[in-house]
């Protein structure tokens, strides 16, 4: 039942089974979708070595949204396991990991960056996953008062014994995807992140895509 | 020049070289002070085994706060060491950790408890850190939109290997403190934490104070 890596933009029903609405992530960009509850949402590295900062809010009032610190304290881990929930600042479950094709790499530690990270990177003015969210929920007429901290799928932020985090270069292949359910409805919001100067990304920011099932 | 212990709640000269005022944080409550650039302030464990919930807020701003998750990414630690800065939301410095005479553990990881963990606990209505912020915040005539995550000093929760995070008794004895200097005029509040259920303040919440140096 998974379509890796097939294209459907206009929402369709492939072999009579799964009905998938797929939105292109272009690199450095982000996109949001709504995803109701029960729905499967999946995020996928087109081609490979690509971080996704990704965000969900409540579709009903999205001063709720995914909090990393919440899901942490609900699941005494630092990142869900497949079956287990990310829940919102009222720890209400939003998303269920559902699957991961990836090697399993994935952050739940690290701030989106924003231009604050740029203008001391030396690069005013660079693209951002915070300014890649606000673009992306204005695009649907929404607004926040803060960035949440995101979950940072296909990134490698290992934690090492004395507390330091190590920065790696993310090891997704092209068409690796994690997948979510929604347990309530939800805008979703992907950042394909556009870190160049970090190495993060490999060899620099490719597309994503978010497919709606 | 380290005063332990020692209250001195109107603020005095104590032997000609240092200035301090101590504000009491009763057991299962929270308080707020204002903190000038460049004075000090230490959260003290008054009787031992007992978690604070410490946030901080830019005096000009308090829409600008101290961001766990920009910290970390900051300094590249799960906690700062002694001379790092915990930074805010705009990754500007808001307090630099100067000294900690407890056994150092701390933790950055869990959101502050608040209604819906208590509720989850079948105690609806339990005091929790989120609401003790939001009463110390109203009684300087501040509100906020969002409760961030806060630093948790004295709170034991290591992180295993695997990214399973244990939650163990707080090991601060009586008079631990962790001091911290002003890098913003800021407003810093702590929750001598709740917490009667879970076990993280040993054998049950006492009290805390918060000395501004």
């Amino acid at each position: 039942m998974k379509l890796h890596g097939l294209a459907c933009p206009s929402g369709g029903v492939l072999g009579g089974m799964v009905t998938m609405e797929r939105t292109l992530v272009p690199a450095g960009e982000g996109r949001a979708v709504r995803v109701a509850a029960g729905r499967r949402v999946r995020v996928v590295d087109v081609e490979g070595g690509q971080v996704g900062d990704l965000f969900a809010f409540a579709a009903d009032d999205p001063r709720e949204h995914l909090s990393a610190a919440h899901t942490r304290s609900v699941t005494s881990r630092l990142f869900p396991r497949v079956g287990e929930a990310f829940v919102t600042d009222r720890r209400r479950p939003i998303l269920t990991l559902e699957g991961d094709t990836s090697p399993g790499s994935h952050d739940m530690l690290i701030a989106a960056c924003d231009p604050a990270r740029y203008e001391g990177l030396g690069v005013p003015g660079h693209a951002s996953c915070a300014g890649n969210l606000e673009s992306a929920l204005a695009e649907m007429g929404l607004s926040i008062a803060t960035v949440p901290q995101p979950v940072n799928v296909f990134m490698r932020i290992p934690v090492e014994e004395s507390g330091r985090l190590r920065w790696l270069a993310a090891e997704s292949r092209a068409g690796d995807a994690v997948t979510f359910e929604a347990a309530m409805d939800c805008v979703v919001v992907v950042s394909a992140c556009p870190q160049d100067l970090a190495g993060i990304n490999g060899d620099g920011p490719t597309p994503m895509a978010i497919d709606v099932l």
